[in-house]
């Protein structure tokens, strides 16, 4: 599977799941409980549709898919991280920012991935990367240029004690917020959540925002300033992130830590 | 003027304004920064479109209106308190949480309130109260029902130590998040933000949302717990908060104090 196949193959699952997700979006049926996923976490029946039909696409291709409510399905050579809604609470709730987020890769680790894909399923705004370029609807993205702290827009989860950053946010949808970063929207996304002694974040909330920022230019470690090179895509890995323009990577590190 | 008549004044000038913005969202002119409002904040080309809109319709009607770049313009009997883009951080990096707000009051103090208007400018959506009920999109809506912290969600500006909530949010629109603790999408708003010596928030940021939160059954105080009964709409007036439905209200006062 070549990079521009993999980007097809995810803007054929954003274009299906997106028109599913529309049709219950802002009914009570969509935020009804439905089960507990493989991730451990409440499936909602947004989550269930939304999987549904990415799995409908996927199967077709020679993929092992790794998702948050079926786990890992297939058995191809490329391994698609698959989140079907990232910020479930936010779509339940129409809060108009949540996506579906795919990531295509060539073994089980995060260096690996060659092509990441985030659909905003409010606004249709797609963001994805490829052959080492970044893109925001087809024009190229890069991450901010500031240098400053104070002068710094920061998404962070969570903040505990007073920070020197101009704004911070909490929107509820890690990959979009990480596309936020790759685009130059914010300046850096924080998360130095932790449950039971490990990250909060899961590989498919993340993957493929991160691939996307990495190739705008964003300087990606966990939130101690370790390199992601041997994180992998597994059902069980998770993520703590420092993600952020170079230039304010080792400021942001120092406060934070 | 009665409630209804202030209601459609009210729409009229959000139609207006949601129109005339819509056209320059997502172009770089809307963030350009145009001058310094009268509040001592930058002003950007959105809020200046966003207010000249809205001024127009206004001054057809016996009204002062108290507004973020202009200050007081008019000599009316009836105070209009105008916030022509609520989230411009937002606005102009097309993030789908934006508004324009108005609230209506027989003096310039905020419990003379007689009806309050939000707009949602990407979504459409209309938060609004009149005659002590509080509607979105003309239907009714009440605040939360819960009374475990832990499972509360909250919007926080900012949080500086660990707190027992389910979700922290920060979404950068003080006037639609304390519409989303009136409809019970959230369960408290909290800002306990100070700048030289007095709160962050300016009433034509808040006063809108309040008035709708409070005929939505939220309990309103600032974030010590003081009735705002004596607080007034005036230019130089600045406000802390803590709404809340009643059961958390007395419980978050503990946990942020």
């Amino acid at each position: 599977m070549t990079p521009k196949e993999a980007l097809n193959l995810a803007r054929k699952v954003g274009e299906y799941v997106k028109k599913e997700v529309s049709k219950i979006i802002g009914s009570t049926e969509c935020g009804i409980t439905v089960g507990i996923g493989k991730d451990g976490t409440p499936t909602k029946r947004i989550d269930i549709v939304a999987e549904k039909t990415a799995l409908e696409i996927l199967k077709e291709s020679d993929v092992t898919v790794i998702t948050e409510e079926s786990g890992v399905v297939g058995s191809g050579d490329v391994i698609v991280s698959l989140d079907p809604i990232d910020g479930t609470f936010n779509a339940v709730k129409s809060i108009p920012i949540y996506s579906v987020s795919l990531c295509f890769s060539s073994s089980y680790y995060f260096r690996d991935v060659f092509c990441g894909y985030v659909l905003n399923l409010a606004t249709g705004d797609e963001y994805y990367s490829i052959n080492g370029s970044s893109y925001k609807n087809d024009s190229v993205i890069h991450v901010s240029n500031i240098d400053n702290l104070k002068e710094a827009n920061v998404l962070f989860y969570y903040p505990a004690k007073p920070y020197p950053f101009k704004r911070i946010r909490i929107l509820g949808s890690a990959s979009l917020e990480i596309c936020y970063v790759a685009d130059g929207t914010f300046d850096a996304f924080i998360d130095t959540r932790f449950k039971r002694g490990k990250g909060f974040l899961r590989p498919f909330d993340v993957c493929s925002a991160l691939f996307i920022a990495k190739n705008a230019g964003a300087k990606i470690t966990d939130h101690r300033g370790n390199e992601l090179n041997n994180k992998k895509l597994t059902m069980d890995e998770r993520y703590t992130l420092l993600v952020s323009n170079p230039k304010l990577h080792e400021k942001l590190l120092k406060v934070i830590s």
